[in-house]
């Protein structure tokens, strides 16, 4: 409970110690959620607790997780997933009101916001726990803590692990927020991009700072093989000059059965989704595919932290 | 519990046996919500489940329906009536993955959406039962499951009625549901409706092939004093060629005292509604006007489905 | 519990000793409030009720306001905060109809329109109780009801205060449904706006009529002094010939740290919110404002408001 009563702003609030006490819990609440879901039994750690869902930018799958997640701690929902559209407050108010207004209503407030800072904004206002759900191009914490408690959910640690991160890794905010946690576990990255779309030098330079080991390529079918955690994520046409360019690459980042045969048998498969088509639907069924379970996860950690914001032993 | 884990996609899914089962439990599910609005006492049948509403075309009534039949089982909703608009994943994620998605999240989905066969693309995806609240022309289910509980509860008995469908009979999804659960119990029908706008033949076809007989006219003054169900449906402006062709049978399919005069003293009047003038404001006080009833039993029959999926005896 | 089983629509169906036993009946609810917060423990007050919220209109905050109140009361919510863009009966079903339909699923509906007297028009249609969350220029008697509230919460009384109202009285809602209230209560009132904005001549006439002392200045500076309640409310450009004519009040109507060394020591500070910059932020932090506070007396007038029309004993 290191986070009771603050905001969930950046994974950079996060040690190694922070992460392993964090994925128990996570661990726990997936109990609840099996017997809710089997046993039909409510949890009530959250009881007389609510929750606001403030999404200046649709996310259906992040608010949709938010919520139920406190509903399935037995809380309750108060939700806009319109903000820019259906708030007559936008365009005068500042986000510092709207954060001390809907915080005399609410018990802790989800936000996703296009604009880089505008959930600090607004959490400087409120007068109860703010998590970030995403901000523009900036951080979304909730995504890559459930990324890495997939990873140490699967595969028993986190450590040492040989980790591939393959696509637009110079634009991608999942493998930079991904990045900033892995580096407190001495990983090993591969990353996989084509030569425009590299990985920030900033970010490596940090990782090795922290005494990772980072190896660079662009050809995924060799590198593969080397994953324990493939973890791929969307290239977008319109970072390429033409089709010409995007189609060199887009093609050999498509994960299907025959790379799937070459990578190792108990390599995990991340995405953040929505896929568009970076992974055949034939690897739906390869039991090494993890990115549906991602979802169930998802619930879970933000499941574990409202009980840590709320200070409510589990 | 015929449904348990299933989707309900289809009226065709229900035969003669499992409609008078269900009854049985929808009658059961008045109870319940009569318990709470007068006693005020929340039943816990579905206590833990979480329902996500789907609506990818605006429909308040039928989601507020399904909405209202969770909470008055005691489970509780996740919600995006504005799907087209505010789902970031709508362009590039197929209907296959977001049903994987969402089914990590809910324990049940309730879906509408403007294109047919839609809703099953969806469900093919999802881990959880799939319920269709309306795929454009195509089925709408609960909605005929509703009017035929309707007919039953007021009627006593379904079999051997005279069932009156009144309106644009050609292009309206309710009348041709209503006719594929109808079929089963041996009724007889009278189509009354402009000749542009008849009952399509393969209808006519399949209920005579279940032994009913079927009428046809286009005169309603005449027909009603037969009719054990007057089914009321909008007839719709832009389906004529221009207004006086228009004019001919709008005002002739205006149901009003006159016409109730003449009707049976036991008949009950149906509209699915929204209704636009085909229902005079005079009938509403009649004790035959049964369509904001429908309303009600709307609710307690998406109640008993859940319970059915969800394999919850009552 | 004068108000069981009907419609809330107008301040004018609150007299004097009503209002005195309504804010006895708020006051219980905050302790309602503490106990969730603090306690985490619900309340079951409204257990087994569903309040539908039709926003017409967007505003979220006091849907927000209300929602938050029926789950705290143990109560639930179906709501659409969008009605004109995404209600397919929008068009052609009346208010009536809507009223009809919407009743037959929930146990209260909170309602807010664009246009004077809507909700009155659903209200003639609806089975239960219709808040009215605010039509156009018409009604909003829950703010009216919240703002009383904390004067009274505040200064132990409402009879006899000096009560300030500053800004646009001509065109604004929120001081005409004050007055409504207030002149029950023998209070003095200084008006203080710009010519053209005075406060309509009937409302002053009607003061006058029920005993209350009135009196008008363009000056905030030479008035404030006097004022036990500060009742700030937003001034808009458009209301204004030019930029020139809007800055010469504008300004003068910012209430800031040097216009509240000149205000009395127990004066309080309200706003209906959201501000633009007719309240410095440093005023913020000065304990004589009042107007987020407003925002938790919201939600428990609201709260109020459900256990009265529901006939429920607090």
């Amino acid at each position: 409970m290191k986070f009771k009563d603050q905001h969930i702003l950046s994974t950079n609030q996060f040690d190694k110690n922070d992460l392993l006490a964090f994925f128990e819990v996570v661990k726990k609440m997936e109990k609840v959620v099996e017997e809710a879901v089997v046993g039909g039994k409510q949890a009530k750690l959250c009881e007389g607790k609510i929750l606001a869902t403030l999404f200046y930018e649709p996310s259906t799958r992040t608010r949709f997780s938010f919520e139920t997640a406190m509903l399935r701690l037995g809380g309750r929902v108060i939700s806009n997933f319109d903000m820019l559209k259906t708030s007559s407050a936008v365009k005068s108010e500042t986000l510092y009101d709207t954060g001390k207004v809907i915080s005399q209503m609410a018990d802790v407030i989800a936000m996703r916001h296009p604009e880089v800072g505008s959930v600090e904004k607004l959490a400087k206002g409120s007068d109860v726990p703010v998590i970030n759900a995403g901000d523009g191009i900036g951080e979304h914490p909730t995504q890559a803590l459930l990324d890495l408690y997939t990873i140490w959910k699967n595969k028993g640690t986190v450590s040492g692990l040989t980790i591939g991160m393959i696509g637009d890794l110079k634009n991608g905010r999942v493998p930079h927020s991904q990045c900033s946690l892995l580096k407190h576990f001495g990983c090993k990255f591969i990353f996989v991009s084509p030569e425009g779309l590299k990985m920030p030098e900033e970010i490596v330079t940090e990782l090795k700072a922290y005494g990772c080991e980072v190896s660079e390529t662009e050809d995924l079918a060799e590198a593969i093989d080397d994953m324990d955690v493939i973890g791929m994520t969307r290239i977008q046409r319109e970072r390429f000059a033409n089709d010409e360019e995007y189609g060199k690459y887009a093609g050999s980042y498509v994960l299907d059965a025959e790379l799937m045969a070459v990578a190792k048998t108990d390599a995990i498969v991340l995405h953040p989704l929505p896929r568009v088509d970076e992974i055949s639907d034939e690897v739906d069924s390869d039991p090494r595919a993890k990115y549906f379970e991602q979802v169930q996860n998802g619930v879970c950690v933000r499941m574990a932290l409202f009980c840590d914001v709320f200070g409510i032993a589990v």
